[in-house]
């Protein structure tokens, strides 16, 4: 059996990420990672690793059964997929959920028009909780369903607060209410304002001298970042933040609440859950399931985008359909 | 559009939930309910619903879409989901895990050699919680999986206890540990004996003047289905049974811990549960919602036996693949 040669588009985490996936899996193969920076200038965590600009990627059409791109969804992928699914067989975790229908359409025409496929918007949100969603409204039509993030580290929220002046370093966790979770457990179906989902929870190393009232408060009053939520700011040193800060946990909970039988006495419930230690690592392991999956469609003579929706759960994994109802079923 | 008409071949609980299902979901039918029993006899949920005997089933191949076997897997399904499939498209909830290689095999053969569609082993265990094996064991090659189930009313070990000398009334919890449960969260990954993952809860009506530590000695002792495992006997009166035990609650938790990147550093959590009031009413909505992709499926010409790991999930929701990728993903 020949492996799945894996190229990687863009090494930042979450090419990193891909990388190491395809160590775990032996039907895989790391065929080359693909870089907008000069390739002499990157050191991959395998050795030997083939890196390329991302200017000869054309050339290496032949090298390549599926291409993972790992850009940002707010401006890489949006025009690399459509493009890249003209050369290759394609996945990316796509995850601004409100733009996927018009990523779908843009990416579908490329991939039908030049006979590839492409799997767009994986990995765990959109993805995995997505899956959730759709089976679970699926077996409880009555019902409501609620998805709850963190903890883990929101990179914009990061972001926001490392531009305010005075902040030398800073990171930002969002942080799931348990008595918000709870209540919908009990099956009360409770309507959750943003406020009560979420808290913010900022760890802040500040520039020596720093007004730290002042950053406290533009934080906590930042429009759309945190005005919504109850937020907390702790100020810490360089230290603490190296030794306590410098990883990228994250998760979440995909709950429906709903009823079954004659009238609203008899509740169901189903909760998904995800606890990681690194958001991009786990997000890759995902892309790298579904590469397989990609393979075998493509073998099947499958072409345009699908989503995690489209494709059968067998397909992603290395047992066979016999071994998988010995197995797992 | 025109609705998928639904049989129901056997009318217990679950049959019941199936019928109780079909309600919820506006693009399904009832067709028919099939009994072995006299059909005068039988009082459907709903007004007016057709009721005929099993052995004028034949006679309904016109009338049926959609055919959910609601029998035991101990004797009935072996047998009818095989025989049935020769006349109908049918699903079962056939969930004697160690014969379903065997069953998939009979059950395949029939439905092919008749051009049918057959879905066997559906509902949660196996079903949903096989799903989620597949999925979380397919994202973390490098892990370990854990299935608990309950806290919920296993129908098997009521039944021995209602068969011992002296007992009036009894029903039989299994109870996951919790303790068990939070050392597979936190990475340790155990190895957990059978004591160690469950407890079994009885709760006994006793007959008048009945031995009670006689009683209490053999249900704890029983072989196979008690003696493994940490057992409390709780003595109740008739009206407590009645007040607090004629419902079938259950649920249960699968659970994968994994480590992605180099080496064991990094853990990956995923855990899926369900807490469910009404097992054959949740096992039922399954079941229809899998009658949707049927009839979608069938429509495209597939035939022969497939499982839960075969069905893209798309085909479980009454939406398009459009409304989808705009509401779920």
């Amino acid at each position: 059996m020949s492996k799945v040669r894996i190229g990687i588009a863009g090494y930042g985490n979450l090419g990193r990420g891909v990388e190491l996936a395809i160590r775990q899996n032996d039907d895989m193969e790391l065929a080359g990672i693909f870089t907008r920076r000069d390739p002499a200038s990157l050191k991959p965590l395998t050795a030997g690793a083939p890196v390329f600009s991302i200017d000869e990627i054309k050339s290496k059409q032949n090298d390549i059964d599926v291409l993972i791109i790992c850009g940002g969804s707010a401006t890489d992928l949006p025009k690399q997929t459509p493009e890249l699914a003209k050369y290759f067989n394609v996945i990316d975790s796509f995850d601004t959920h409100a733009r996927i229908p018009e990523h779908f359409a843009n990416v579908d025409k490329s991939a039908k028009e030049n006979g590839h496929l492409a799997f767009i918007s994986l990995g765990w949100d959109p993805g995995l909780f997505s899956l959730n969603r759709l089976y679970a409204e699926s077996i409880l039509p009555n019902g409501k369903s609620y998805t709850f993030w963190g903890k883990g580290v929101s990179q914009g929220h990061s972001d926001a607060i490392r531009r305010i002046e005075g902040v030398k370093r800073g990171i930002q966790y969002t942080v799931p209410i348990e008595a918000a979770m709870d209540a919908v457990r009990s099956g009360s179906q409770p309507d959750l304002t943003t406020r009560q989902k979420h808290l913010r929870e900022c760890w802040v190393v500040p520039e020596e001298g720093a007004d730290l009232a002042k950053i406290e408060n533009e934080i906590k009053t930042m429009k759309n970042y945190f005005d919504e939520y109850d937020t907390t700011v702790n100020f810490i040193t360089e230290e603490e933040f190296e030794a306590n800060h410098n990883k990228m946990p994250h998760g979440g909970f995909v709950m429906r609440s709903g009823f079954t039988g004659d009238g609203e006495n008899t509740h169901q419930m189903i909760e998904y859950s995800i606890k990681l230690d690194s958001n991009p690592e786990f997000t890759a392991s995902v892309l790298i399931c579904y590469a397989r999956a990609m393979a075998r469609l493509r073998s099947e003579g499958a072409t345009g985008c699908k989503t995690a929706f489209d494709i059968a759960p067998a397909y992603l994994s290395p047992l066979s359909g016999e071994e998988l109802r010995a197995k797992l079923l």
